[in-house]
């Protein structure tokens, strides 16, 4: 046995990544905010402005203090409280399925969803833009995975097309960078003509999409399908922390007994569950806030492209703007925040396609000030392109 | 395409697992518990009694009115607060690790390190009782995955022998549903003979095992050493909710660049983050709760094997009562239900051996009464062996 000091450190490895990394100008570090930091928030996922609204915030607090900190355990053990259960029941019935699971997160959620629906022999048809958490799901999953064109109804068909076995299609419904929807009902009639299963990711639907925000899939009218499963995230427009599985009753049972995401990991704190019921219940007594968010993003992109940058038109409530390089798109970002102003900047890899980006975040709390702040501290720094 | 009512439904399959499930006795089904509960619960994982505690509950509560419900983003982008990073400082500090970083569950935590610490060409060995989470880091690593008999290092010697490339070492510190604890000062001499690594999930040792409940790397000497990782979970002693990946800066630098459940996760919530930070400062003002809880533990084991029952010799907070089928052992955790006790009860496929369990968790603020209580009502409803 060689002694401590003398073992060759295992991590070594990570040293020449490190570097490389360095040189690319691809680190990446933590920036803990303050709770009064004076930045406008156009980067974080709050669509609705919800996360800092007395109710909610009052609601988590209280959650706290009546059922404690922790869930305890896992949900089948200690963990499912009566509040967790009407969250899933003001869930499901909001979206329109049928029935919900509540996660302790949205990644959770959709390693979840694509481990328990399929199996050995199953197809997963994924498009080539979705989260991290489809991947892993995809990849923690025993079925075979088929990465079909970003946003490709023709492709995917393509990939189903042969397969004999189960096959399930799975896809953002706003796609979290640049913010751009994916051809839902397309997908759906793809998907059925082979009786394949549609999992949908409705992260960055919920709340925004639909009458009132009840998100893509009921704007598409997929919502309560026998062969539609979505998952959600309770992380940005609900302001809280957590995901959920939403679908036929007998599909989220199999998920009880089968999902190793739900069955072994603690249930979400009574606190996230509090803030989230919470924020539902503000949203459907002001369902304008939806529509609200979708009006701050047309407007943010219309003034934008109009003083010459280059955004897509956004689908949601996100604003991706383009930069000419990773190292501009960065200075860009801390330019913004030089003038007050926090943006999100994606650079390789965390882009789908090698273009960096600001993200912006069409929340629906901003007024006209704020968003004419915003619009003019971007158009000043913008780099030349 | 075939319409919505007539289209062959994509999960037809399920039904038959469900059939199947309920011949074989073992559907798992959620139970929500109600706020005033008036069970005595010796059967979640909040060992020290600290998920309700007036001081962990209300620095929750105020986490989410000072900070918000949500971390509102990655992270990277805006879900890094003060209070995230004064949790980090603290756990490192605590435990005798150079740095921690804290994630949305201790899940998470374990496919962060098991992903981000390996590559294609690596070698994990894995303990055969390691928690799922772990199982699905490995698998979802690129690493090439040998399992290897539970704690028995000249297994893993087996395993680490004969490969060329880096290697990992992984192991719980307690395995969660025996409550027995693995050899890690031999696993490290095994470890390091190979210029190895070793990770090990301390889920269920920090806040009961070593001095004031610093955790089983701690008691081994091995916290802080080059080439040794832990990871740990905010649910269970801490009694909120998250997890952490703790070891050498540099690790958790190369975690916060390449670990994608840190990446692409919504942070921690403040609640949560709060929560945690409050249970380890009355930890380290109150060290005391870490040895009752195991001294609890002791005396359950001994009450309960002098009356005839089968219990192995616990090694930190965790007593496991064998039963004789899977069917007595649901009936006799009923039983104890019915009579005012909460009692965990494990069977195929939660077990590794087949064996089917009652766990008790010895509660650190479990009193004489209550103890004698649980005693009584465990041996009183015990099945005929
Ligand atoms: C599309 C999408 N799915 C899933 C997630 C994961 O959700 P959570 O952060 O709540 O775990 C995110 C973001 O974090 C996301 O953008
Ligand atoms: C050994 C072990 N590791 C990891 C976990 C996961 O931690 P968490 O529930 O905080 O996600 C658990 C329990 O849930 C566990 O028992």
């Amino acid at each position: 046995m060689l002694d401590r000091v003398t073992a060759p450190t295992p991590f070594g490895r990570l040293a020449e990544q490190a570097a490389q990394r360095e040189r690319a100008g691809l680190v990446r570090t933590l920036r803990p905010r303050a709770a009064d930091s004076p930045l406008l928030d156009l980067a974080s996922n709050d669509y609705l402005g919800l996360t800092r609204h007395p109710e909610v915030t009052e609601a988590a607090a209280e959650a706290a203090r009546c059922w404690g900190a922790g869930a305890t355990g896992s949900r089948l053990v200690t963990g499912s409280t009566e509040l967790h259960a009407e969250l899933e029941r003001e869930l499901a019935e909001f979206t329109g399925f049928e029935a919900a699971l509540v996660l302790s997160s949205g990644y959770a959620a959709n390693l979840a969803a694509l481990t328990a629906l399929t199996a050995r022999g199953s197809l997963i048809v994924s498009d080539a833009g979705n989260h991290a958490s489809i991947v892993d799901g995809c990849r923690l999953s025993r079925a075979e995975t088929a990465v079909a064109a970003h946003t490709d109804p023709a492709a995917v068909r393509k990939c189903l097309d042969g397969h004999a076995g189960e096959a399930l299609v799975v896809s953002d419904s706003v796609f979290s960078v640049d913010g751009d929807a994916a051809p839902l009902a397309e997908l759906a009639s793809v998907v059925r003509e082979f009786g394949a299963g549609l999992v949908v990711d409705d992260a960055h639907g919920l709340g925004v999409l639909g009458e009132g925000g009840r998100g893509a899939l009921h704007a598409a009218g997929l919502a309560g399908a026998a062969d539609v499963v979505a998952t959600v995230t309770l992380s940005k427009s609900l302001g809280s922390q957590g995901g959920a599985v939403l679908g036929p009753a007998h599909v989220i049972d199999h998920l009880v007994n089968a999902a190793r995401t739900f069955i072994f990991d603690t249930g979400l704190a009574p606190a996230a569950v509090g803030g989230a019921l919470a924020a539902l219940r503000l949203l459907r007594r002001e369902p304008g806030r939806a529509l609200r968010a979708r009006e701050v993003a047309s407007t943010l992109h219309g003034r934008l492209t109009g003083a010459g940058l280059v955004a897509a038109v956004p689908d949601a409530a996100v604003v991706s703007v383009q930069a000419p390089t990773a190292q501009a798109a960065l200075r860009w970002a801390a330019d913004c925040r030089a003038a007050g102003l926090g943006v999100g900047c994606f650079r390789p890899p965390s882009v789908p396609d090698g273009i960096s980006r600001l993200r912006l975040t069409a929340r629906a709390d901003l007024d006209g000030t704020q968003i004419a702040g915003a619009v003019d501290a971007i158009v000043r720094t913008a780099p030349a392109c």
